[in-house]
């Protein structure tokens, strides 16, 4: 490709909307146009690393044994309905009507399609274990799409739809799935880490995110150095860090704490430890009777250590929240504690709210809680003495930096990342409710066991270039790169014998398969240094006459942007050993 | 690829609903799944070959210098607005709303969208010619979508589009994109015909369609086979089929004609020749006064030769008839003509009338028309003798086979096609109304000359089908088979000698990188065969027990299915040359 009949579009400033850095040096280097809230256009650029992604994506799909279809965009409401999904998904499922006035949905996931898909094609165990997946245009309506590619409202993803006999086949179908992606993640030349995630109303353990390490991120990540235990700061297990409960050593007693709203300020007010403070979180559950009529609330106390934090996603497993919570109104508070906010605690409290404390919380001793009474607490509180045993002991904070490990094998320490891909064991969830069965052995009908997996692939453009960049621009990986080579050669449009060395080894490079581009379209070199620095190709080859005199050529790395001189003779020797074709 | 691991998922019969041949067969052989009306699944067989059609034009594209980018499916309705289309295109185009209430359109093909691209993009003569194009899912909200992929709703469509800073440079980029598509239809393997084709409103002479010659095509293709010639029915001028008109011979006659109301039926009463007869047609243009209030629509008589038939695009471009016509009604044609259809005629009609004659009925004399009285002819009639001269001449039929070829070279043929692509020159069409302007040589703003260029990508699966069949399936062309050769092992789970043949044969052909399928299911000779004569693979190896005892195997051509035998060491050979790698 020649840079003079490539659209390259570069700008020196991003649009003031522009909010991250890869959303800025796209916009910049011309990789993407907006076209509405969410919306892109994906220019020449884009594309090219767009296309590459996705073959190494196909290659490692189809060496695993997936199958690759297309499912429409427009899919029919009907079977959004058969999974409930089309009541529960919310306004992120963008509904739409044909001039028949028939209901339609833009595809955000196809598990609907691929189940009605299955149900139809697949009747005999022996047609399993098969994988569908398709590369194509989803579509959610994002209450407030932003970050470029990084949370756009139309995005292209990979899906894939995992169809086994039973649970045994099905896991094995996971990992399969789980291995291919780390071949696609480790070929695109990315540094990242799958983490366990939750898994939400489906249990188990299989569902792991592919995270992208990245300053930026907005996922925190939870590992341990010492161990391959990694997992979404949402699902990493917080082990008590009291290994068991002391005896009390002090009395009970209530103590003024004026405007001490917080554990920092009121421990820090009466000269405790913050360790020795116990937060109390009110949560209300809404309740009707059997005629639907609305009752007054549930409330409960969750109890964690005044320096941990409550995780909402470990909250929501336990039983009695599993239905679905909020946080209680100050009128529900008043009335259950006799207190506002800021002074709440377990001590004296009726037996009809349920108390929920954190592993660390029940193994406290002389620990200081709110009082139940505006401008009070009390210290030297004891389980057992001063008031009965927590109703349930869970797990219910984030993990810190420094806890231990749940294997035991180290300590664990974070990272923030994007999440790029999910692998996810679905077992009846769709085929149950759109009845995919099959005939078994024996001739029984049974139902599909299912997983899906899916790939943000125009997210990881956005992704990469978080993890790779610097204040020029992009650092492409190779895999990931526009171009892998840029040839700028200065003065082509004025110098016969730099066009001529220019177009020679441009000619060279393209008949070896380096993806190459050429700039021909004599700019200063400032200029030109600054586009190709800004779009991130990874090598770069300045020819110009001052050198030629001599015989050399600069090479310059993006990554380091070291330059070298080389002499002309050996220019693709030294590309073949940086790109290793 | 091994038919084990492969979702094979033949039928006996396709659906009943299914109306074409290429639809019958694409459903039988598996290739696609039906989810709503018009809106399919593409299964893996039809995502290969879509994939290498998809390749081919690619590859096609890159070479003309076109840069790939991908526009939104979901476009904002300003845009459309801003083109008029919005108002304009009617039900087909597939309109919603999203969240917040801002209005959409599914894109049913991407002028706006490129048009705001290059408003934004190209300021300066530079920067020209550029050419964009993308291959992404179309929707087009047909009112009545059949014949499967032929005329579906959601569809893959490749849309380039041009910008040229004059008509000069414009053309020229029409015709690379020309040259273009030939060389990808000459690579698909496709029997095809560009034919000039209808440029609507835009004027001019350059559009033109690429038909896929089929005997089930739904358009009509002329050509001269003794000069390039062709065109789309629709544009094909009609000479006179008589050079010069004759000086009257007969007297005007008045003569009953109870119940002939065709000319077929009425010259056959008389005794006379078709050719003598006149057909009338009565059309009507609506209109309006001054302040928008209804006015009688004024009424225009059309004649074309007895034997001839309207051309209603050729008929929309004359002068009167440009903004819009349609036929007379009853009413409308009995107060002006005193008679009612069947008998009208030009005789003695009201000056206020405009006859329009076609280039034929206007060289005729002694001719027949109706006498504008139930159950009357007249005969003997004459221009300038019996009536006024035509109020215009001008080409109003449809071309019959035989006819003359307007370059004069030879006479006219026709046959059958279906339109898979179109090249079209719009001018300032989108670039006017969107004010996309770059700043020519002097710095003056100008105004992009634009053309746009449509491959149906997935109806080209169609159209190759409805071509390339026989009685058993599908023949593919060997540049789009699903796969290029399949290996069918008789008694594969049985037979150790067939294994070790057929997995060494498979894996050598692999390894040659023929796109190659090993047919390891274990399945009946007569139930394999027929699979793949569905499937529609061109090329046939069958190894079993019975010839291997004698070193051979056999050779089955797709499209003539001859076999012939061959010695097993001598078929890697012998496919080479039929596949030419």
């Amino acid at each position: 490709m020649r840079a003079s009949q490539f659209h390259i579009s570069t700008k020196k400033e991003a649009p003031a909307d522009a909010e991250i850095v890869s959303q800025k040096l796209m916009l910049r280097s011309g990789m993407i146009r907006k076209e509405a809230a969410g919306i892109y256009n994906y220019m020449p650029l884009a594309v090219r690393t767009l296309k590459k992604v996705e073959k190494i994506i196909r290659e490692e799909m189809d060496k695993a044994g997936s199958l690759e279809i297309v499912m429409p965009m427009v899919q029919p409401a009907e079977l959004w309905m058969e999974s409930g999904r089309w009541q529960k998904y919310g306004d992120e499922l963008l509904r739409l009507k044909d001039r028949h006035g028939r209901e339609f949905a833009l595809q955000p996931t196809s598990e609907e399609v691929v189940t009605d898909i299955a149900r139809q094609e697949i009747n005999s165990w022996k047609q399993m274990p098969v994988n569908f997946y398709q590369i194509q245009t989803k579509f959610r309506d994002e209450r407030r799409p932003r970050f470029g590619l990084m949370r756009g409202r139309e995005f292209v993803m990979k899906d894939a739809y995992s169809f086994d006999r039973n649970e045994e086949q099905a896991v094995k179908s996971y990992k399969l799935m789980f291995d291919a992606y780390c071949r696609i993640f480790d070929r695109l030349g990315l540094v990242y880490r799958p983490v366990r995630a939750d898994s939400g109303a489906i249990g188990g353990n299989l569902s792991q995110e592919f995270q992208v390490i990245a300053d930026t991120g907005e996922d925190v990540i939870v590992y341990c150095p010492e161990s391959d235990f990694a997992a979404n700061i949402e699902l990493a297990p917080a082990l008590s860090v009291i290994e068991k409960r002391a005896e009390p050593t002090e009395e009970m007693k209530m103590v003024a704490t004026p405007g001490k709203e917080k554990c920092e300020t009121m421990t820090e007010y009466l000269g405790l430890p913050l360790t020795k403070s116990v937060k109390a979180i009110v949560l209300a559950i809404d309740r009707k009777d059997e005629e639907g009529k609305e009752l007054p609330a549930k409330v409960v106390l969750l109890l964690v250590r005044g320096d941990h934090s409550l995780n909402e996603v470990k909250a929501g497993k336990v039983d009695i929240l599993k239905g679905g919570y909020r946080f209680a109104t100050d009128d529900e508070i008043m009335n259950t504690f006799g207190s506002k906010p800021g002074y709440l605690g377990p001590v004296g409290l009726s037996k009809d709210v349920p108390v929920i404390a954190d592993l660390t919380v029940a193994n406290m001793s002389d620990f200081v809680v709110g009082a139940n009474k505006e401008g009070y607490h009390i210290t030297g509180v004891n389980w057992g003495r001063d008031l009965p045993e927590p109703t349930q002991v869970v797990d219910l904070r984030n993990v810190v930096e420094g806890d231990m490990s749940p294997d035991g094998k180290g300590k664990l320490t974070m990272q923030r990342g994007i999440e790029v891909g999910h692998v996810f064991y679905l077992g009846d969830r769709y085929s149950k409710p759109l009845k995919a069965t099959f005939l078994d052995e024996n001739g029984k009908p049974q139902i599909i066991h299912m997983g899906c997996y899916g790939i943000g692939v125009s997210r990881l453009l956005g992704a990469a270039i978080e993890q790779n960049h610097d204040d020029k621009g992009i650092i492409w990986p190779k895999a990931m790169a526009p171009f892998e080579v840029v040839i700028c050669a200065l003065g082509y449009d004025k110098s016969e014998a730099v066009r001529e060395k220019a177009d020679t080894l441009y000619n060279k490079l393209k008949a070896d398969g380096v993806d190459v581009i050429l700039d021909d379209r004599g700019l200063r070199p400032g200029v030109m240094f600054a586009d190709w620095e800004l779009i991130g190709v990874p090598h770069r080859i300045t020819i110009g006459d001052k050198g030629l005199k001599d015989g050399v050529v600069e090479y310059t790395n993006r990554r380091d942007m070291n330059t070298e001189k080389v002499s002309y003779e050996q220019v693709e020797e030294l590309l073949k050993e940086k790109l290793k074709y």
